[in-house]
């Protein structure tokens, strides 16, 4: 694993990167960072250039005043692939890196040679965000938001280790898929700045995700961009019948389920995580 | 201030009592405990005999395993009523002590000389409570009933401080209303058990609450108790406009806001509270 440090847009980020072959841009969620993806790069290694920044915000990457959010995000990504010299490249990413990848698909679609996601937010998912029975996995959404955040969860290892290892176990289907990087991971977010960094999406994010549930959000152009998602069968925070609507911003789009996972399927099940995203950017004659 | 342990309904209550006369029972809410009302005890003590316990899970009242709710409190205040030798009383309550006033006045008005709220959750503000706008107001409500609640808030003194001083303040109009007492508050809630004594609330709560979210709660009787309702006007949890259906609920009421305060009249303003309270019995002919 190569790792550098990359000025951007501003600001300086952390790269991971690893093998050999057509570049594979790699975008993690929260509370997340590169590591994140680094089972999934490991076994794409010998057929693709895998590329893992960490998010403005989040890891060793510059983490300004925020907030900060998906279009912040995107504006990153695209200068970055400028610094790298890479014209085109295959996107996978959730999460945060989901929302990111809208955006960057609308702004900048002649440099994707295609999208890869696992679940992520996007505008069809509506006002079910917030249906009542949601309100127990929709609450972090808000308390990201509060001001005394960074100091609650970063008050000491213990109280990081209890926010963090929450939504790695509880979105997760394979419950111990961190056991063995939750100290690594709860490292990282005690870094200084870590937490405020990742919270500063969720700042960045609140007007929006409030119109998109009161179903006043601006109509966007839909993507273009060829499209792959395999939404977990088992995700709390985002059931799979959510997909519904997908087709509406995804114009050219492959959706199947991911079985017998949880969130984070690059964790949960890396073999099959990897195989999918092979076989996707295969089918697309991206090699 | 006389402090005693009273047995009751299988548990042991810290009471905090002061004055002479008629008896007014004073119950707290969340993030509090009896001290709360110290302020208002204190300008009362010449007139009534009045009563602050520690509801169960709070301040020094026993902790037993909850969750515990609104009827709990309310069966807890009636076998305390008993075990005092008290055969009536006036109520004044906010928050999770209005909470427990309802069922508590649907199961012994004859015991109850009146009831005194300033803001509280009744069934009239059904879908209100978690519109979108609202979300930021009422994450804490789930974040309250999540396992790792007490192991984050409780990690250090700072953090509690962080997670109380947030309420105490954001819920005020009059933002120093706790300055005095934020020391004691701290204290108190770092005490074992008692960060999850009171989560027990909001576990116990939660099934009610999403019912009445989706308008789905069995209705339930009228309460004919005689009650008066200082509700805030600038409480940001609860706004003013929250109040037109209590006539709904409690058939005998004396409605009007309560001005330049926020969630806490009885520290923001405890002249006036005292004024009204008593104002209020002495209406009832409670001497």
């Amino acid at each position: 694993m190569k790792h550098t440090m990359v000025r951007a847009n501003g600001a300086s980020f952390h790269v991971a990167e690893t093998g050999h072959g057509a570049p594979l841009l790699l975008l993690h969620g929260w509370p997340e960072f590169w590591l994140t993806w680094e089972p999934v790069m490991a076994r794409l290694a010998d057929r693709y250039r895998l590329i893992a920044p960490d998010l403005r915000g989040f890891g060793e990457s510059d983490k300004p005043d925020g907030p900060f959010g998906a279009q912040d995000h995107a504006a990153d990504v695209l200068a970055l692939l400028d610094a790298l010299g890479i014209e085109r490249t295959g996107v996978v990413g959730h999460d945060v890196g989901g929302a990111a990848m809208q955006p960057l698909a609308r702004t900048a679609s002649e440099r994707l040679a295609g999208l890869f996601f696992f679940g992520f937010v996007y505008p069809g998912i509506g006002s079910r965000m917030a249906a009542p029975d949601r309100l127990n996995e929709i609450w972090y959404q808000s308390f990201n938001q509060m001001e005394m955040a960074p100091t609650l969860v970063g008050a000491s290892q213990e109280s990081c280790r209890a926010y963090t290892s929450h939504f790695l176990r509880h979105w997760a289907y394979r419950k111990n898929a961190f056991d063995k990087v939750l100290s690594a991971f709860v490292e990282n977010f005690l870094k200084p700045g870590n937490l405020a960094g990742g919270f500063a999406h969720y700042k960045a994010s609140h007007a929006g995700r409030i119109a998109m549930i009161k179903g006043q959000a601006p109509p966007l152009p839909p993507i273009t961009v060829p499209t792959c998602v395999r939404w977990p069968e088992h995700d709390p925070l985002m059931p799979y019948e959510w997909t519904d609507r997908l087709g509406e911003t995804f114009v050219n789009l492959d959706l199947a389920p991911f079985p017998d996972v949880g969130h984070f399927p690059h964790r949960e099940n890396p073999d099959r995580a990897a195989a999918e995203i092979g076989a996707y950017f295969d089918r697309r004659g991206w090699h």
